[in-house]
């Protein structure tokens, strides 16, 4: 017997991003022209990106696909999952939006403060609810995670359900709603789940990651030894634990107010849907705050990863215009450090502590809890869901090797089991699961007003410039003599000062006059380059530095 | 009664280096004139010195002080302990060093390798024994560390005992030597204590560091599960490690090899020494080792921390000249990410796994352990020794602040716990510990040949080279008519590529042209000036963007 001839199209997958987590930020499903997109999320630059502000994931490989966009899906309103959408709507402007209420509300202030010329054309559903989308009927389901109405989606399609669950944990006490729903992922498991994705982030951290509830027991013992103020400092967009701090400031009868821009709009909008539950007698405007006793009062501080624009940076250095940190202020770091943001984080601890403050953070009390599943929930979300393939996503290759190797643990075959990487085209047919061409594509830098000007050979000049900086020597030459007119300009920067250093700059004349003399024969153009390689060698000789040198002459 | 008049001189302390960890490179101590050092380490750039290849601690202060330098004694072979030896010997040249044999070897390899022109005066002594030292009775006593051969220091000095703890943590069953000398801590503790200073690394972690031993059980079930080649990455000097290594190779029958210059020659000389026991069997030059099949092999490698250059590093990049990761290897980091590298070591796990290898790093198996104490060590420390006086070193602010929050559990009274930043000067005296005037001084940064020529302004340039990139404009103008002559010449680096950019191209040269036409009649400095003021302007409406701007123009 042949093998059967498949009489459906494949469904494609592609994860899109650069080159860290994958099959995070954004993800399409296409089937024949017709596409749905889940999450538009930003990236965040590493320490090799000098100068950036953030990166798109490159989605201009879709616009040659020639599809048919039937919608953009949200699983939740953190930035690396919402913060491209006036990017990606720039290049599809007329794809509707999915989202639940406070992710479409958060969707809006966004748009709103990307001065996006596109009208938010939202659609509002509430987890549990069934979108019909072509070929695609889009089940979302509730998960729990770091901030409310966040969900997954069971997606039907012609070659099966596909489970993509977004960012998750099992919290079986959450602060902030219902438990993950266990119940709509076990009857998928009955009825046959195709594929699964799953969020891979915790994959090396063994056990099951505490409940939001532990956070609730740590911020009290905080709370209850705390004689003077209280400075709570997170993600902007981690709603549940403003939440938290507002529930505990109530208890112990302290008022709370909001300190950086980008907080107090999330909390306003996030209050106005009834989401955030703070009453208004205990929430106060900052500028209200220092007119209360310190025993009396909660800040809530956006810049935990020691962001020095952000206002813990700001109150760690000690120009935070409305806030000055003393002698008797506990303040709690409820977060945990990204990679490459350890440094910063511990150098706006220390001086928060040489300002007198009596810092909390995570090692000293479980003042932070994942948002994210450990390897036991990854291992019961695999048993729930029982999937015939799965692709390890939302994570460092690392992550993903750890999760593939749970996933056979827990019954997956391994020949059903993929790892792929961003721009990866994955086709499932009635006849499997198959890593097809690799779109082209990567990061989109944004840097100012410019999105996508600046590649890697730019930051590799910046990576040059920064290790040992420039160095300039311009002269003027008399046309007929060859001869030097004048003195000639040296200037530098990160290099060493020259003002210092008055031999190298008496070494540099020398060097520029004696070229010039001996190769008065040669065109201006050779002469230049000539000078360019003497000056060089003298520097790396000097210094044993090789900054970016410039020569320049000008005949006169 | 009046208090007592002091009939003695005050013992001077004077922990030495910059804004980092306090209290651990460097630490002199005098009384009177007479003064000794301990340790002369470097410190490691962070991320923001770019181009910094280490730092010293700043020990130029010391020379003001018309001391007379009886010794330097050290603790351990750490480079930050050791590293800025032949710095100091360069300002003290006929200072006699103290330390015990592995120290007193990888000083002498240090000295050789940095082409030091002082002969190196070191008098080896054993763990245990007494350096009599003018007003200093220096006993040493042995700790664990993941360094054999390592000690802390008992002064008996004119002010009493002063118990110098050193790198240290209580590993009660080490694999490269005996445990800690309780005993003589304890007899001290009975004898009498006026100060402590102790090492405060893990200061907020809770419970004990892991023995050695644990690492051994990790690296039995990792070879045990190997098919292939193995490779452990570990820092060069972490001695205790590589012997560890060598056992469990030997245990499996496999052969051992080293790369990495620095790790090869300390591996020599603990050898020669008879410190590191490896047999000539298992122990194999790296060029044979390709003739091995893979499960007969094991290779020590450099690179734990993600560095570029080093073995590791260049294995994930694919350009080492003779080893090719391939896939059935396994790969132990057998390290933790120092503060600041985690970005970098993670990118290696990925590129290593990338390429076929499986990576086993902390996370996944107890593969390393700290070679410092935790805070029930400490809590130990102090009970051992029960000093009248504190200063918690040899850490960062954050963790100076929880081990003198031990200190006051462990029952020391707080009014004699003092912290203090480096170049402060403390004096014990009859009546107590006092802080005293703070000595000027920081950092003194290395970079090529060149030491102490950059400062913060420097690297402030660089940081700002590196976010933006600079951007020159130079022209010839007519001496008599005002006008340009010929085409400016426009340069960026790290900006944006210009070649890709015409309209700007063409806007600056219009700006140009504009600017001279309509300032002919300003001196030549003044137009530059006004040059300068209009194309930044344009630049920063254009891209939003400062790169640093350099316009030249010269008169012909």
């Amino acid at each position: 017997m042949s093998e059967p001839i498949p009489t459906k199209q494949p469904l494609r997958i592609i994860p899109i991003g650069g080159l860290g987590e994958i099959g995070k930020n954004m993800t399409c499903f296409v089937y024949g022209r017709q596409a749905i997109i889940i999450d538009t999320g930003i990236m965040f630059p590493t320490q090799d990106m000098p100068g950036i502000d953030y990166i798109l994931p490159d989605f201009r490989p879709l616009l040659d696909l020639d599809l048919q966009l039937l919608g953009i899906l949200y699983t939740h309103a953190h930035e690396d999952h919402i913060g491209a959408v006036s990017h990606v709507l720039d290049a599809f402007p007329n794809a509707p939006l999915f989202a639940t209420p406070l992710t479409a509300a958060l969707l809006e202030v966004k748009l709103k403060n990307s001065r996006s010329k596109h009208p938010a054309n939202i659609h509002i559903f509430q987890a549990g609810e069934c979108l019909e989308l072509g070929p695609f009927r889009a089940e979302s389901f509730h998960v729990t995670h770091s901030i409310p109405d966040c969900v997954g989606y069971g997606l039907h399609t012609p070659q099966g359900l596909v489970v993509f669950t977004g960012d998750y944990k099992f919290d079986n006490t959450p602060i902030d709603g219902p438990a993950s729903d266990f119940a709509r992922l076990a009857s998928w498991g009955r009825e046959g789940v195709r594929l699964l994705l799953a969020d891979s982030t915790n994959a090396d951290t063994p056990g099951w990651t505490s409940s939001e509830k532990v956070v609730e027991a740590a911020f009290d013992r905080v709370f209850h030894q705390a004689k003077g103020r209280i400075m709570v400092a997170t993600f902007a967009s981690v709603i549940s634990r403003i939440q938290l701090a507002a529930n505990t400031a109530e208890r112990y009868g302290r008022k709370l107010a909001i300190a950086g821009r980008s907080m107090q709009g999330n909390v306003r909008r996030a209050r106005e849907l009834g989401i955030l539950r703070i009453p208004d007698r205990t929430l106060i405007p900052l500028n209200e705050a220092k007119h209360l006793p310190a025993e009396q009062l909660v800040l809530m501080v956006t810049g935990s990863q020691g962001e020095p624009a952000a206002v813990l940076g700001r109150l760690a250095k000690g120009n935070h215009p409305q806030i000055t940190v003393q002698e008797g202020d506990t303040i709690v770091l409820s977060s945990h450090p990204i990679p490459g943001n350890e440094e910063m984080v511990y150098r706006t601890i220390n001086n928060l502590i040489q300002r007198g403050a009596e810092v909390i953070y995570n090692q000293l009390e479980e003042v932070h809890v994942s948002g994210h599943a450990c390897q036991e929930e990854m291992k019961l979300m695999l048993h729930l869901t029982q999937p015939e393939y799965f692709i390890p996503v939302h994570g460092e290759l690392r992550h993903l090797s750890q999760h593939a190797k749970l996933a056979k643990e827990a019954g997956v075959c391994k020949a059903n089991i993929l790892m792929v990487e961003n721009g990866c085209v994955v086709e499932l047919d009635e006849n499997g699961l198959w890593e097809r061409e690799r779109l082209p594509g990567g990061y989109v830098y944004v840097s100012g007003a410019g999105v996508g000007e600046i590649g890697p050979a730019i930051l590799r000049e910046r990576e040059s410039l920064a290790r040992s900086g420039f160095f300039l020597v311009a002269a003027q030459v008399s046309a007929l003599s060859g001869e030097l007119l004048g003195e000639p300009e040296i200037i530098s920067r990160g290099f060493v000062h020259l003002q210092d250093s008055a031999e190298t700059r008496a070494l540099i004349r020398k060097t520029v006059a004696s070229v010039l003399a001996n190769h008065a024969e040669l065109p201006i153009g050779k002469r230049r380059k000539r000078l360019q390689e003497n000056i060089a060698r003298i520097i790396h000789q000097e210094t044993r530095r090789k900054p970016f040198l410039l020569c320049l002459l000008y005949e006169c």
